[in-house]
Formats: C-alpha cells, sequence, structure tokens
C-alpha cells in the first residue's frame, strides 16, 4: 500500500523540499520532483502578478502549464498532480476560491495541550516553548497548501501565559522562524491575542479608547511586522467565558476591534473577532434568556461600525458545534460587515476523533440555509502530533473536505471530497472505495441518532464532552437547557417562547415558527414537544426517540463491520488502530442508546412499541 | 477577645515551649507556664509507668496533681488547664480513652494540594517536598494533644510519586524530622503506602507471597525504625479507585495485610488498612450489584485471618461519608478482627466547609445503631495551613468534638463538646454561647433538609462534590444510583430487592426490611418509595421532599441572621469571613432547593401542597 501511518492524504509525492523559496518557487519544485506522475507529460509556471489564489491549468505544446498568481500557481500545481495522480483530466479553467481567508485554528496551548484536542498534543509548543520538528512542519504546510489553506492562528483562543507574549519582543524571534517555516506555502500566521495585554504589560487599562493603550497597539503591531512582514493580524476571544474585553471599560465590540484593526490597518493586518458571546453565569430558573439568542443580540446593532480590515467571526450555529443546529442568524445579517464563517474540526462535541463523523453533510446543510456566502471560512483545526494527525485515521478526512468547501463554496460536493480523499491517501486504484465511501457519508447520520434526538442539544458530559449525561448541563450556568418533564421536551424559541425565530429574515422566522413547517430535525431545537405529539410519519415524538437510538446503535455495529471489511486492503497500522476506534464507538453508541432511552423511559413510563428492552 | 485568626480552641496558653521534650516533660512545662490560670495553684505531674493515656486529676496539699502514663500526664495537663479555664472543677477520676489509637488522617499530597481539603493547601507539604514552619506544627501538635488525638498519617491514601518515596532513604531522614517535631505531642507518624512499591523499586512483583516481595517489606521497615523508633505503621488503600493492591495476584486482602504486618510486627508497628472496596466501574444496568454491600463481602469472610497487628479501617457507613447512612455491617461482624472506625472531618460531602456543618449528631447516631465500639477510630482531617486552619472558622469544632468522642466513645455528648470549644475559643465569659450552640447543633439538620432527602444519596455534582445535581451520578460507573422515575425513587436494598438489609444482625435486618419500621429519615437508604407513599405524619413523600427542601432554605438563612446577630462579640476578621461563608451557604441552600424540587416535580408535575415556588 503507498501510505504509512505517517502520511496523510499525498503519500505519493517526493518529500517536501526543505528550502522552498516563496511559493511560485514551491510549485516548480514540487512539479519538477513530481514529475513521474505527469503520464510522460512536463509542467511548467507561468506567473500572473497580482492574480493571487487564482489559476488555471492548460495544455501548451502537449505539456501542461500552470498559470496564476504567486499562490494561484501552488494550488494550481498541487491539483495538478493530485488530478494525475487519480487518472482524471488536470486540465482546468480559471478558479478561484469562494473564501477569501482559508483560515485553521488551532486552541494549542504553550504547555503542549490542545484545548478539545483529541488527535495527542501540540504540533507547535511543549513546555511553554516552542516545539516542533521542522520537516514535519513543513509536511503539514503541504498539506494546507494542497487544499488551500491560506492562514493559520497556532494558539488558543483562550489566551494564557506564556501566549500571551508571542507577540512582544520575548518571543517575537521564534513566533518569526515558524512563520518563515509556513511562508512557501502561503500559510501567513494569526495570533489569538489576550486583550488585557497592555495591562499585563505595565499600563493602568485595556480601554480601547484610552490614547494610551492605542499607543500600545500601534507600537505592538510596528514591533511585530519587523519581525514577520506577512502577518495576517489578530484573532481574539473578548467577553467570552472569563476572557477580558471591552465590556470591562463599557465600550461596544466595535469599539474594542476597531482598537486593533486601527493598529494593524497600516501593516494590511486583519482583526478576526469571535462572536461566540453569551452570558456564562446564568440562571437555570431564567426561562426569558436564551443563549442562542445571544451573539444577533450583541453584535447585529453594530452593523456599519467596524473598521473594513475587522472581520467578525460566527460559528455556524447559534449554540456551539452541536450535531445539529440552524445557521446562525447572524448570517442573515449585518450587510455592512464583513464575515467569516466557523465550523469546528476538532470533534468536540462529534465524537472525539473516536466516533467516526464526516462533517460535509452538516455544511452542506448550512448552505443550503443561507443565501449569501460571508468572505471568508475559519475551522477549528482536529490536527495534533499523533502519527497520524487526527487520532482517528479518518478523521482526515474532515480536513481535506474542509480545503476543498472552502475553496469551492456553494460548488462543493462532500460525496467528491470524500472520494478524492480516498484515493489520495489509500491509492487511485483503492478496491474499496464505495465500502468506505458509505461508511464516511453516512456517519453523521449514524452518530445524530445515536446521542441527539431532533436538534435537542447539550444531553452530554460536562467539561469532557464525550457520552451521554441527560441532565449533564441541565441546572448549569452555561445557558443550555432541555428542561424534560413528563409530558415534554425543549425550549420554545417561537415568538410565544423565547422569540428567538424572530431573529431570522421572516420567511424563514415563519417556517420554524409553526411545528409543521419547521424542518423536522430541527423541531426540538425550535419547539418545545410532548412526547405524544405525533410526527410527520404518524410515529410519536417518544417512539422517534427510541427508534433512532435503537437504529443508531445498531448502524455504528454496521460501521465496525464495514471497517471489519476492509481489513484485506488496508495497511495493518491504519487498521488495527481505527479498529479500536470503532470499538469504542459501538460500546458509546450503546450507552447513549441506553441512558437516553432510559431517561425518558423514566420520565414517561412509555415501553418501546417494538418491544426491545430500555432499561429501568 | 482573646483570639486572633491564627488561633484555635487553646488562645489563652503562652507560646508552646520549643524544646519540648517527652509529653511527659512538655506536661510539666505547659502547666508551668500557664500556671496564672490554676486559680493560685500549682500543679505537679506524676508518671505512673505503663499506664499510657490513662490520668486522673487529684488535689494535694491544696494544689493540683496529675497522674497518669507518659502520654497521660500530658493530656491530663491539658484538661486541667482548659478545665480552670472555663471555671469548671478540673478534678476527676481515672479516665481511659474509649479508642485505644485516635487518628487523623491528612489526604495531603507532596505537590501542597489536598484530596478534598477545603482549608487551604497541605500543612506539611508543597512543591513535591516537606514544607512547613517549624512553629506551626507545634502549635498543630499541641492542638492535637489537648484533644488526645495520639498518631497522624500525614500523606494522602492515595500515594503517587513522589510521596511512595516517604519510605524509603531518600525522604526518610525528611519523614523523621517531622516525626520528631511531634514526638513531644504524643503523637505517632503513620504513613500511607503504596503497595506496589516492591515493582516501583525494581521487583517484578508485589505478590504478598513472594518471597523477595517479603524480604523487600521486611527491608524496608527496618530501615524506616532506624530513623523513627516510634513509627505507628502503615495505611493502605488497596484494591480501591485504581490503587494497587493483593487482587492483582489473586491474593486475599488477609493475605495482603498480613504481608505487611508481619514486616511491621518485629517493631511493634501496625497496618491500618481501609475496607473501602467496591467496583467502581459498574454498569448502571446493573441492579444486582449494590455497592454498599460490597465491603461486607469482601471482609466479613476474611474474620480471624488476620495477623493481630492489622487494623480493619471501615467507614462510618457503607457508602462514602453521605449525610445520612446507616451504620456498616461490618461493625456487626468480624469479631475476631481489630477495627477502627473512620469519620470524614473534611466536610467533602457535607458543605465543604462553606456550609456550617457540625458533625456529632452524626456519630451520636452511629453510636446508638452500634452494640460494640472498634478498639480504634480515625478521622479524615479538615484541616489546612488556611489561618484559621478549617476555613470556615466553626469547622475546629468539628476536630475538637471528634478528640472528645475519640476519648469519650459512649460517654460522647456532642453539645458538650461544643460548649466547650465555644468557651476555650471564644472565650469562657462568650456571652452568646447558646445562640452560638443552637446553630451548631442544628446544622447538620439543616444541611441535610436542603440537600438529601430521607438517606437518598449522591444527588451531588460530580467530581467537586458541592451542590446539587440530581442525576450527576446516576449514569456513572460508581454504583450510586437512585433511579428516580415518574413514580417513585431509592434503591430497593430489602430482601425482595438487593438484599443489603441480610447484612445487618437478624434484629436491625426486619426493622429495616419494613418500611413501617424502617426509620423514617434512612427511608430512601433502604427502600424505593412512590411519591404517594404517605409517611407517618400523613404526608406524601414527594410533599416531604418539597417541605424539607423549602424549610431548609429558610433555617440556612436562620443560621446567617444568627451568625449576623453575633458580629458585635466576635473579632472583626472571623466575623466577616465566616459571614461571607454563611453567605454562600445561603446560596447554596436555595440551590438545592430549587433544583430538587424541579427534579422531582418534572416527574410528577404534583405542585406543592402550599403553593411555594417550584420553577419549572
Amino acid at each position: 500500500m503507498p501510505c504509512d501511518e505517517k502520511l496523510c492524504w499525498l503519500p505519493f509525492l517526493q518529500d517536501v523540499p526543505g528550502d522552498a523559496g516563496g511559493p511560485a518557487e514551491l510549485a516548480q519544485k514540487e512539479l519538477a520532483g513530481n514529475a513521474a506522475l505527469l503520464g510522460g507529460k512536463s509542467a511548467a509556471v507561468s506567473l500572473l502578478p497580482g492574480a493571487g489564489d487564482g489559476y488555471e491549468i492548460l495544455e501548451r505544446d502537449g505539456n501542461y502549464l500552470v498559470r496564476g498568481g504567486e499562490t494561484g500557481v501552488l494550488y494550481g500545481a498541487y491539483r495538478l498532480l493530485t488530478d494525475c495522480y487519480r487518472g482524471e483530466s488536470p486540465l482546468r479553467p480559471w478558479t478561484m476560491p469562494a473564501f477569501s481567508l482559508r483560515m485553521l485554528n488551532h486552541w494549542d496551548n504553550m504547555d503542549g495541550s490542545v484545548e478539545r484536542g483529541y488527535a495527542g498534543k501540540s504540533l507547535f509548543f511543549a513546555e511553554d516553548r516552542f516545539a516542533y520538528d521542522p520537516a514535519r512542519i513543513r509536511r503539514y504546510g503541504r498539506l494546507l497548501a494542497s487544499i488551500g489553506v491560506n492562514a493559520v492562528c497556532i494558539n488558543n483562543v483562550n489566551v494564557h501565559a506564556p501566549a500571551d507574549q508571542l507577540i512582544t519582543e520575548r518571543l517575537l524571534p521564534k513566533t518569526a522562524a515558524l512563520a518563515d517555516l509556513l511562508r512557501p506555502f502561503g500559510v501567513r500566521l494569526l495570533l489569538a491575542v489576550d486583550y488585557a495585554l497592555p495591562v499585563t504589560q505595565g499600563l493602568p487599562t485595556a480601554d480601547p479608547l484610552d490614547e494610551k493603550v492605542q499607543a500600545f497597539w500601534n507600537r505592538q503591531c510596528d514591533l511585530i511586522y519587523q519581525y514577520i512582514p506577512d502577518f495576517l493580524g489578530f484573532l481574539v476571544k473578548a467577553d467570552s467565558e472569563f476572557r477580558p474585553g471591552p465590556f470591562l471599560y463599557h465600550r461596544s465590540h466595535a469599539e474594542g476591534a476597531n482598537l486593533l484593526a486601527r493598529a494593524l490597518k497600516p501593516h494590511g493586518g486583519k482583526v478576526i473577532w469571535r462572536c461566540f458571546v453569551y452570558n456564562c453565569r446564568q440562571d437555570w430558573r431564567d426561562h426569558a434568556t436564551d443563549r442562542p439568542m445571544a451573539a444577533y443580540r450583541h453584535y447585529a446593532p453594530l452593523d456599519g461600525q467596524f473598521e473594513d480590515n475587522v472581520i467578525l467571526q460566527v460559528k455556524n450555529g447559534p449554540y456551539d458545534f452541536q450535531v445539529r443546529e440552524p445557521a446562525s442568524p447572524l448570517f442573515y445579517a449585518m450587510p455592512n460587515t464583513v464575515k467569516a464563517l466557523e465550523v469546528q474540526l476538532a470533534q468536540e462535541y462529534t465524537g472525539q476523533q473516536i466516533d467516526l463523523y464526516y462533517m460535509p453533510p452538516m455544511w452542506e446543510e448550512w448552505l443550503s440555509q443561507v443565501p449569501d456566502l460571508p468572505d471568508h471560512i475559519c475551522a477549528v483545526s482536529n490536527l495534533g502530533n499523533d502519527e497520524n494527525w487526527t487520532g482517528h485515521f479518518l478523521a482526515q478526512a474532515n480536513l481535506y473536505a474542509y480545503g476543498r468547501f472552502a475553496w469551492l463554496g456553494r460548488a462543493f460536493d462532500g460525496k467528491a471530497a470524500a472520494r478524492e480523499w480516498i484515493a489520495l491517501t489509500l491509492g487511485s486504484d483503492f478496491p474499496e472505495t464505495e465500502r468506505l465511501l458509505s461508511m464516511l457519508l453516512r456517519s453523521r447520520g449514524v452518530y445524530e441518532k445515536y446521542t441527539s434526538p431532533l436538534g435537542l442539544c447539550w444531553m452530554v458530559n460536562i467539561s469532557h464532552h464525550y457520552g451521554p449525561s441527560p441532565e449533564g448541563y441541565e441546572f448549569s450556568l452555561w445557558g443550555t437547557y432541555h428542561r424534560a418533564d413528563y409530558l415534554a421536551v425543549g425550549i420554545d424559541r417561537t415568538e410565544k417562547g423565547t422569540g428567538y425565530t424572530r431573529q431570522y429574515p421572516k420567511e424563514l422566522a415563519e417556517q420554524y415558527e409553526s411545528m409543521d413547517t419547521c424542518p423536522e430535525e430541527m423541531l426540538l431545537f425550535f419547539h418545545r414537544v410532548r412526547y405524544d405529539h405525533m410526527l410527520r410519519d404518524g410515529r410519536t415524538l417518544l417512539q422517534r426517540i427510541y427508534d433512532d437510538h435503537f437504529e443508531g446503535a445498531e448502524e455504528a455495529e454496521g460501521l465496525l463491520k464495514d471497517w471489519v471489511a476492509l481489513q484485506p486492503v488496508l495497511p495493518d497500522g491504519i487498521y488495527a488502530h481505527t479498529l479500536d476506534r470503532f470499538r469504542r464507538q459501538v460500546q458509546n453508541a450503546r450507552e447513549w442508546r441506553d441512558v437516553i432511552n432510559t431517561y425518558f423511559h423514566r420520565f414517561t413510563g412509555t415501553p418501546d412499541a417494538k418491544g426491545r428492552t430500555i432499561y429501568d
């Protein structure tokens, strides 16, 4: 097999060149070094100054010509090589990415841990220092370039010392060294910053309207760009989950973000400002406050007040990367503000890279809901220093697909992306493509069935978020309640309830408002529903919950069986390592099935209509 | 006021002498140094060789004479001084303690943290080293001697490196130095040991029947006694909550304990073997396994098989220091085995030294259930390096009362102990003794009302164990379930259920077996009860739960009001520090009230009969 555990979806390429030069130079080297893939043809590169990420692949004199911008030719070169490897025609007309910034956010701490990381330790840090193998960083850079990712934030949005020093004199030389390593791959550096840094550095305040604070950030940015001339900018989690921010000084988030934006602007830098702001000290007795409404309430009134180099980063849904959420209402609002979609590859709530969970179906659903794409996109990384990069070997497919999604936007096809990933990773002649494809494509549905009924969120174990705990967050401060009782479950988010539906455009609001028109898979996100409520197919809500959980656990076993069937055609290491994950998934699915079914059975006393076992 | 925050119940004594000599010598020094308390009389000491802890206080020629054993005269000296201070006649006939070993177990880790500690950091350790102020250790030793505690284990029963080295050459010199500091106070050292130490030290096994392992422990004990000639022995948590033990080698706990006992015996040492052994990987679906039955099942069959220097340490109840448990069935069994009662002063499940919880009522209940006292007693310490020793100033009273309980056994009177503590701590003329006494005495009942209905355990937040989470442990691996549903709550532990009642002697078993005769406050410990079950006073179980929780929260406010009323007669520091605790207790009580009432209301839909607010 053309793949060992150290490799990801480009095992057929020669080792990545050590001294790469710029992206265009790297493109030429990659094409020359892997000419054997070109079927006897050669390939040249032609630079179109100012064309950026765009490229086309032409035939000239019986050979290939990759023509495009500085980064475009690199993307084109990888596309050419991978298409040839897969036996596809590599010619393609001019192509440009759907999202301008295609970012990856690592939630890595400098002690080497990764917040919500399920693939080992940090790729960049250990023991409060930079610590990496440059050769692996180059392989990482190539993987990103091959799927068009053009920016990474290497440190956790929850910034704790010493990571707050990444942009100060103390650590900037080291930070710059990593930026240098990534530059040939067209990958620019973002850093998550501590909004309270001026205070840490000796000022009495971090008030964005204070002139000394403004001067502080101006100086800081001047300094950064001396070390990293193409530094992309700051990622900021402010006034969120105990992080400091402008609210402390009674300033709006526009005032807060603009402070940093104005300091970065002379250098061409950007502020990526996360909209994950809500009251994380909610009283569960308070039925009026509804956490999914928070981001819209905070930000929608600020439309037009942000500097043009501020990008508001909005999570796909209004809660927090749950298995099933509607698109955030912010994607329908703020026409005069630059936005980025944020998705989470790290499987915090979606199986933690133990359970199989191919994400593109979620993204396709999101696309179907949102009329106008934001300018930029970001994904929380699922990478770590595990040999296979992503803990679960098949979780690599999510990163690959993310790159395709970020490039193609509305033209993205999750099935095609999975097919590409399989061919590139396991060989263009992999004999079990259809089986593996089917596993990936049905995995999200399986996970959804055994975990979260119809958009009901947060029935997870607290803190670590793996496995079921139906009331784990029910009386907590996090604003995450389902309020199940002996009759019904769910939050009424209609006009008669919290009024969340009003945050959507009229037509969509009306659709969500009524139980008759609300998409059934989101019924329990929008409505409080009685267990005896009849669904469209004639089943009661309760029976649907039972059925889903029995079926989900059974289908998880089906995934395991399929994996076992793949043994003959997989490398031993990958087979065995992943087999263990599937076995754990089956255990997890049974636990979810039994806990959730028992939970609702204890409320209702109603047995399963098909007589299957529900434990007391 | 005669007291500052640094002091505990002996603020009126002169500073503890630095170079104390032995206990008898210390007794003489304390009497001489505090002669002013003796009302113009003098006090002499007369040693009765071999009389140990016993003493009597006589009048001779118009002066006092303390006559007793080496430690007895020290206990007598403190009793004489404190009685005089309180204005009581200090004369008393010969007295001996009810329990021979009166131990304190610190769960201190060498990094300075204290497992389940609520009074700051360790008194002994920091940063993986011994770290203490000798003067404070002497004050600590005096406090212990004044209440007759004669043994301490300074390290956590969960032994992790480097604490496993406390008994090896590496740390023994330091360990011995602490033993030297405590020796004048009649306090002997115990150490918690890692059963797998032979393996850590290079042997291939820790099998108790292996001769090399036996030789290892023999050598180890020879070494220890070179450094600490009066070393008391080992405290062992084996095969419990992931700690290693003899089960790993398919040996019984008698074989396991006897290994260590035989190595200690030539030196006069003892093995304190904890009986906290149960399956902590239980499947919640398994209704047959019942955790409270575990210790009896493990140990009762081993009666008579233990060496005579093995002491089985048994928690007061069969679960784990819950607010209300019956006495462990082991206290009625194993007549040929030496046992120690273990209670927990650290308020893990009882308010964490934020909520007021005076423990003696629990001990008095335990006494009323158990016909024969074990030989020894032990308490998990509630001490730390907080200025006031116990986090909550009033939690000092639990340690004081523990010493009295350990001395007096059946003659113990929790109310009298509280009265003594108040006088000794706040002054013999403290004008609000009755108010403070009432607060202490009713505190356990208040806490029980707002937390745990009728012996129902484990409705606490997982891991940290403060505050309510009704299903926090419901689907866990810890064997702690109440299985509430829309009709009933509790585990049936009768003959028809798990059969737990059969572990008690016949008469008691019969009493617990029937809902009609089972003490009502333990009804939900022994029985599964319908919410509409009529209690003896005509209320339903559900209404009783509601009433208790409303009353408990109200009574917590009453405690706060009483504390506020004490402001004029308390030192400012103590008043303010403790006021903050009472305010937090009131918050906690409201949270418990609302969460528990809502939890059962969601199952039943039944409103409170008195129309009080239960939240949806």
